[in-house]
């Protein structure tokens, strides 16, 4: 670290959303540290902090005096797919602000189909005054799939709202104002009644694909969905399907299998589906900056960066429990709250 | 009243929305009365409470024994326009359910706005992937106008999602994370930065055509009008010069000066208006009911129903304080509070 002397350096690799933005948050939030881009004139000795997203993979382990890994971002399947990683800590980007942008995404969707906007827009186009009956939020299921520190957030958005919500994930959690279910035998409890899903599940291998033809017939008839974390955690050809058969009415695609969406992709013109751009939250550097400065600060004084993530590769050594030399303990519990 | 061995009755003309719902409810919440619409057979002296919506101009006096004026929805332009009612207090309808519509409807447009689902909406027709970095709401200002029990809960609710809101009303009002401005010679200020203006104004002398060419023009270039109260307090030919110019950039109405807004209107298909047939809030008997029942519990208990509306011809006859014979006093500030 600079304030010990030595020439210790943070290394920034926003890979694909831009390096300019988190430099100049950075340089101003740590004034004393020295930032470096991978391709600036450094010795892998240097590097304390590694901030990357979509990082080339086997490279993290070159830093023998590395910390933390830091991602740039909430998403982690680029950094489960490392053979190795240092036995440091790897953090997730959870920026409050982030997700709010999240929650605040899947509440207009939401009252887009509960107030039936839909509807509304078609008769405006045929200058039809007509009125329909709304379903009060009370009486309106929402579930939201995932109910980790993005999704549990969503979910409880939703209900401040007035909405019916239940929130499903693999794991028990408790969500105030939220009906939560846990556990692959009560998915289909969670979905029978939802006028609308909302999918903020990470991508792992338990969740690809979870919404398939099999779970999507859970829904009853005339359901939406809207998905705005990962979009392999749907079944693409089975959505398609449900939709042009009728059982679903309408789609809202916030996250895609491959991004960007090709120009090719049958879903852009699909009449039952909205293709947004991944813009449900946009991480900015102004705002997200802060929150990777704090974890930065919260090491360099021995305590745990938050929220912490156990990839594959370090699962064989977590009962270690002493990462970086130092006799930090993560507590299982803590991992990917 | 029937408790005391009269034959009294409620009358209900909820005139153009239909009397069945609310008749089927007040049944069901007031067992004990008796239900009377304007072609049924009673005797003038008959009525107690008189529920009603549009009801023919000059017939409530005719109702010795009312004790309460109730009105069936929370406009009062044509209460307003009775050269004579009896002395008795005038109830404008609020229903909490109602109001937190309305709101929900606001934030929706505000969220459309903000998150720029209008360009991503143009951008998905075209196949086209391109993010646009979104405002965050805490440096998004939107303006509501007019404070009352619709407009402060619509300020309130927009402000609990993040967005910087300001409020403006021709009497002060203190609203909980609003900015609040009074009186005509703060408008000017209350839109200079609104991204946003909310139309929560009630239709009255004042409010007719408050937003016209001059005050439109206090707005900055590229706002957008939501409209959710009254058509008439927005001089609609400066609303569509001042779109046409690209002053301002976007309209939603849902309140229009005639409605039905009729199919000749050039306001259907002008590209940067959205028109919904006022359904911000929709009133339905299964909640309003109870609204109503419950003033005409706290009228029989002898205390004062809830909004009170002071309607012009009662203005000369406030002074005495004596209503109906009782010695029910309206405070004057909890009118059309």
């Amino acid at each position: 670290m600079c304030q010990n002397g030595y020439n210790m350096a943070i290394l920034l690799n926003n890979m694909g959303y831009g390096n300019a933005p988190w430099h100049q948050m950075l340089s101003e939030l740590l004034p004393d540290d020295r930032i470096v881009l991978p391709d600036d004139d450094f010795s892998p000795t240097d590097i304390e902090f590694a901030l990357v997203w979509d990082h080339p993979h086997g490279d993290l382990v070159r830093y023998p005096n590395l910390q933390a890994i830091m991602l740039l971002g909430a998403g982690t399947e680029h950094i489960d797919q490392e053979v190795s990683l240092p036995m440091v800590p790897i953090v997730r980007l959870v920026d409050p602000a982030v997700v709010m942008d999240m929650a605040r995404y899947a509440l207009y969707w939401v009252l887009h189909f509960q107030r039936q906007f839909d509807v509304y827009s078609q008769q405006e186009r045929a200058a039809h005054w007509e009125r329909h009956d709304a379903t009060m939020p009370k009486h309106f299921p929402v579930t939201v799939l995932g109910l980790g520190q993005i999704g549990g957030k969503v979910a409880q958005h939703i209900a401040l709202s007035g909405f019916c919500v239940k929130g499903w994930d693999a794991e028990p959690k408790q969500i105030e104002g939220v009906c939560s279910l846990a556990g692959a035998e009560r998915l289909e409890e969670a979905l029978a009644h939802a006028e609308i899903v909302v999918n903020c599940l990470p991508l792992n291998p338990s969740t690809h694909h979870l919404l398939d033809d099999n779970t999507l017939g859970f829904l009853p008839n005339g359901a939406r969905v809207v998905s705005i974390s990962r979009g392999a955690v749907i079944d693409e050809t089975a959505l398609v399907d449900a939709l042009d058969s009728d059982r679903l009415s309408a789609a809202v695609l916030d996250a895609h299998q491959t991004e960007p969406l090709p120009s090719s992709s049958p879903l852009w013109q699909h009449p039952k589906v909205t293709v947004t751009p991944h813009i449900s939250g946009a991480t900015l550097a102004s705002s997200a900056a802060k929150v990777v400065v704090e974890n930065i600060n919260r090491t360099r004084k021995g305590e745990l960066p938050q929220p912490l993530h156990l990839p594959p590769c370090h699962k064989n050594h977590v009962a270690t429990k002493t990462l970086s030399g130092r006799e930090s303990v993560i507590p299982l519990d803590n991992r990917d709250g």
